[in-house]
């Protein structure tokens, strides 16, 4: 963060507390006033073809300058990054979903928000299988390379994160309050295993509280940044159908584990396969319903009703057509693919996962890879 | 069966033996040949326009006598009755399926095969879970006025049956050998039960021993019969998923009931529900679907492509619209409605229940009933 000048900084911190902005509003804001130089200006006027709350455009013109400067005083000492809607680095599927947020607040490492991530939630109070099958889950997508994403709550999501983490993959939890606390208390730990191995976020900025209202706002964050949500288990009428019925609202996957008729907690996974979720027994049916849909998003670019400028998915799309190019039917490594393509090691592997699953690449002993035929 | 002449029954005993003879080559023969005098006349004429196979052809026009002999005293001396597919007690349901046999075998009552009947099947070696949930479901279809139809196996077929049994309703068993033989032996006293209780029935002549061959064909049959197919437990490819693809392909619904990922005894429930089949956590969630099914039939009528002439299906039709004639909307009781319309009191009673899921009558205290405005 220190490379960014800090008068935009500091807009950018007047942007991400700006009650109900959302990611498309300050697109279009950026769009017409690149510096953002009309937040905290005192005139309204650039706002105006925003479709703005009152309440918003009176934040943006004239914010309270104490809170931003404590705001940006807590960003320095913590080392949060601040990422608008508009930075090559919000994760583009998240920027494509349904009333995105304008900023989020990240602490640990930006580029695992890039990573194609599965998001994983379910009851607060599980059973001891159910939270088994959590781990087991989560620590397969891992070493798949598919990097699990939840709310860092108890039960099943905690079971989800450290499922992740002691595989060794990254993962990314949504917090439903400002960073500066964690929710639930007893999870400090995990969230700094989070933070180092993964990253943390949310879009509530600093000081606030975690309330019942936030938990909704928080799951449509989860389900936006992933290819798919998957429930383990959760009750009848349970936050996590919010975020279940969320994915499916942002045209992402749905999946869900059945279990026993008699386990009250298997009600909300058999409500969702019977709305049309897939029935998953095992991670690779996940993954092989990933394919499919990744399969056809490389094929098809991103939806038009989905896609805005200088989205994620298209940048996506772009670049896996780079590596493609940049692969022969010969095996190529890895720093073959690096020198041919100027992209880092982390991006080939993650695509060159997605490139294989889908049919389009080959792997060969020594962690090299050849394009298949027809491709 | 003494009322039928002598005549009839051996050609009857003949058509039950013919190889691959099928419900609708009979109805046609019927047709042309109302007495089925063509039957062991040794003029193969007849038989031409029915598609018949030579071998089939064969045995119509010159069947073995001693054979077609000792089946007529098998039948007189077991109380077998033979229920050709013209005959109005034929169920129509089956009728209307795929591949229907030409002639049943019946022992105990024939009017149990004309009650509504949802079809029940599952492992032979299920889990105690899977077995209690068998008997509980069956007994709650019994205790609905539902038929439950298995195949007499061990495992889930055996608890099904029971399951009704013990509450009090009627059940039918489809065997896959003749009616002279019991498969598996030790469920003789269940057969026995079965008989006098609802109704054995095969295609299979006797002496036909249970072949592996003969269970798909004894499924298709259990299929054919019911509005329905529940599976509960049941191993990837086994006898089961065929059942409830016959069901599939003749047009019906396929239940099936999910359960733990970890039960290998699960993994064709969820296949099924997969592949479109309805996910059922309780008895009554087959009791709506049904209803669903039902009223659409009551409604629309009988699919042209599946009917036949003097189909149970049209029939069954014929005789609800005269039964909505009869009530009004002052409740009126059983008695009333025998005298109104001259049907019998199982009937009625039956017919009620449907037209009550159908949301057509209505219940009243004292068992009394009412037809709901605008029917």
């Amino acid at each position: 963060m220190n490379s960014i000048p800090a008068a935009t900084l500091r807009r950018l911190a007047i942007a991400a507390r700006a009650p109900s902005l959302n990611a498309t509003q300050l697109i279009q804001l950026a769009a017409t006033d690149p510096g953002l130089a009309s937040l905290g200006g005192r005139d309204r006027r650039a706002f105006a073809q925003l479709g703005l709350t009152t309440h918003c455009a009176d934040w943006l013109a004239t914010p309270d300058d104490s809170l931003v400067d404590s705001d940006l005083r807590w960003l320095e000492s913590s080392g949060v990054i601040l990422l608008p809607a508009m930075s090559p680095d919000y994760p583009g599927l998240l920027r494509e979903s349904p009333d995105a947020p304008a900023v989020l607040y990240v602490r640990g490492d930006l580029r695992v928000l890039a990573e194609p991530q599965v998001a994983m939630v379910g009851s607060r109070n599980p059973t001891a299988g159910g939270r088994a099958t959590a781990r087991d889950f989560a620590a397969f997508f891992a070493r798949a390379g598919l990097t699990v994403t939840s709310g860092l709550a108890l039960g099943i999501d905690a079971a989800c994160h450290e499922g992740a983490l002691d595989a060794g993959g990254p993962t990314v939890a949504v917090l439903g309050c400002g960073l500066d606390q964690i929710y639930p208390r007893n999870h400090e730990k995990l969230a700094e295993r989070v933070a180092a191995q993964g990253a943390l976020i949310s879009e509530f900025p600093p000081r606030t509280e975690p309330m019942p209202a936030c938990f909704p706002q928080r799951n449509r964050i989860i389900a936006g940044l992933s290819h798919g949500t998957l429930v383990i288990e959760a009750a009848e009428k349970s936050g996590s159908l919010i975020t279940a019925r969320l994915a499916g609202v942002a045209g992402r996957d749905v999946f869900a584990i059945p279990d026993s008729i008699h386990n009250p907690l298997a009600r909300g996974c058999h409500q969702l396969i019977r709305q049309g979720a897939k029935l998953i027994e095992r991670p690779e049916d996940v993954l092989c319903e990933l394919k499919i849909s990744l399969s056809a998003q490389l094929v098809a670019g991103p939806s038009p009703g989905l896609a805005v400028p200088g989205s994620g998915a298209a940048l996506l799309d772009k670049e896996y057509k780079i590596l493609l190019d940049a692969l022969a039917f010969e095996p190529a490594s890895v720093d073959n693919l690096i020198e041919r393509t100027g992209m880092n090691s982390e991006s080939i592997a993650s695509m060159l996962l997605i490139l294989e699953l889908d049919g389009h690449v080959a792997p060969h002993p020594g962690g090299r890879y050849s394009r298949m035929a027809g491709q």
